[in-house]
């Protein structure tokens, strides 16, 4: 079978994160790269690797995680595999779309920027059906005053003092393109897009502009933050059931699935 | 205790029906008003009724069910009840108000009318986080159509055709005060509201209206459906899931809640 031509698969997948490990295949746990693996291997009767464009945390979600696979089942149409796949995987994970990729694609290494959503719900009583997809706060926050903050965090800066302990990258330096909130269907959207995030990036900045609004304090606050780049200083981990990975962005020679 | 004076509180109710027998406390079976119930009677030290507007069916939703009960546990103000009551809850209930009303007040006698809405998702995959709420279309419906036939069911009929081959009650005229479609958010919504409703009636009448749109009959259709009171013309039972209880209206003597 090795000397068929392989086909590039990229999906498009959206996820429900409340009941997995988070993105990444580990040594026990249920995560989604492993559910999705044992899909295709189930439909290969080998195993297949699966290439994601960015890890996503135990209960964050996503609406465009995208990741790649090469395939030698040539019986399939290329954007047949979306209900092939969907037929065999629960159903907190979904295929959204697929199609063939030119063989140079890579989920991860092509992407040029990662478009991150965290759902904010204001009111006293959170509704049962937004129960695992947002952050209740207790009051309503100043939004412009979120949005100054906010600001703060556009451009290339080094993100250390947003970066988790235990993010292993060297360097904390990323660029971000925008980032801000706005009103979207019964929540307070905070959207962020970057070329790439350190580790818990978007909870940590969540949770540290949340507390500084909650405070009063303005952006030249969150810039000292930012300056002295020290995790210690910035605010406590948004939890993670409001997090979406919304889109991947690729580059026009590897155009992504919008 | 019985000498006490009673307040009669009223509760405004939100639950995801998922995982629920229904409203209605049965022999086994986990329901709402069970859950309910038990979490009075933990707050009290004795058993306490719940009364209910309506009864909704397995793996119905509400986000404003509307309930009375009487208390004689003065030491909780009428509207702190609700944080009292969701400390005792699981959170696929929630108690959205409470407030003391008049003695007279019966959340299901005192009810004038009850709307119901219907998530429809129009998309050839069901994102992850609205699999619970919906039911899933694979084409864009007419929704042109859909109105004309909704406004056949406006006014007051013999709704026999729509009523499940179950139901108890006598009479099966009842005055449907609005019925349309419109997007909203991520969902094309049917929301109805009557006086009351038959048993699975807002289901039928969805699932018939949707399998006329499809096989494109008219207004006429539905028509002829209803004039012959049979429930073997009509089509089949729309999935509950779909199905949110939205709002209990009351007369200017009981207001409601909103």
């Amino acid at each position: 079978m090795s000397v068929l031509p392989q086909r590039n698969i990229r999906l498009t997948l959206a996820y429900d994160g409340t009941d997995f490990f988070g993105w990444q295949v580990q040594k026990e746990g249920r995560t989604v790269q492993g559910v999705l693996e044992q899909a295709l291997t189930r439909m290969h009767g080998h195993p297949v690797h699966l290439q994601g464009a960015g890890r996503t945390d135990t209960g964050v979600h996503a609406c465009g995680q995208v990741a790649n696979f090469f395939t030698d089942l040539d019986s399939i149409p290329p954007e047949r595999f979306r209900d092939a796949f969907n037929s065999y995987l629960p159903h907190d994970v979904r295929v959204l779309h697929s199609a063939a990729v030119p063989e140079s694609f890579n989920a991860k290494s092509c992407a040029i920027m990662r478009v991150y959503a965290y759902n904010l719900y204001v009111a006293p009583v959170v509704l049962p059906q937004y129960r695992r997809y947002c952050w209740r706060m207790r009051r309503a926050p100043d939004v412009a005053l979120l949005n100054r903050l906010a600001a703060q965090l556009v451009g290339t800066h080094n993100f250390a003092s947003f970066a988790a302990a235990g993010d292993a990258t060297k360097s904390r330096v990323r660029r971000v393109a925008a980032a801000s909130f706005y009103p979207q269907g019964p929540f307070l959207v905070f959207r962020i897009s970057a070329s790439s995030f350190l580790w818990k990036m978007v909870r940590v900045m969540l949770g540290t502009m949340v507390e500084l609004e909650q405070e009063g304090s303005g952006p030249e606050r969150l810039a000292e933050i930012l300056r002295l780049q020290d995790r210690k200083i910035a605010g406590s981990t948004a939890p993670a059931r409001g997090l979406f990975l919304e889109r991947i962005i690729y580059d026009e020679e590897n155009p992504g699935p919008f």
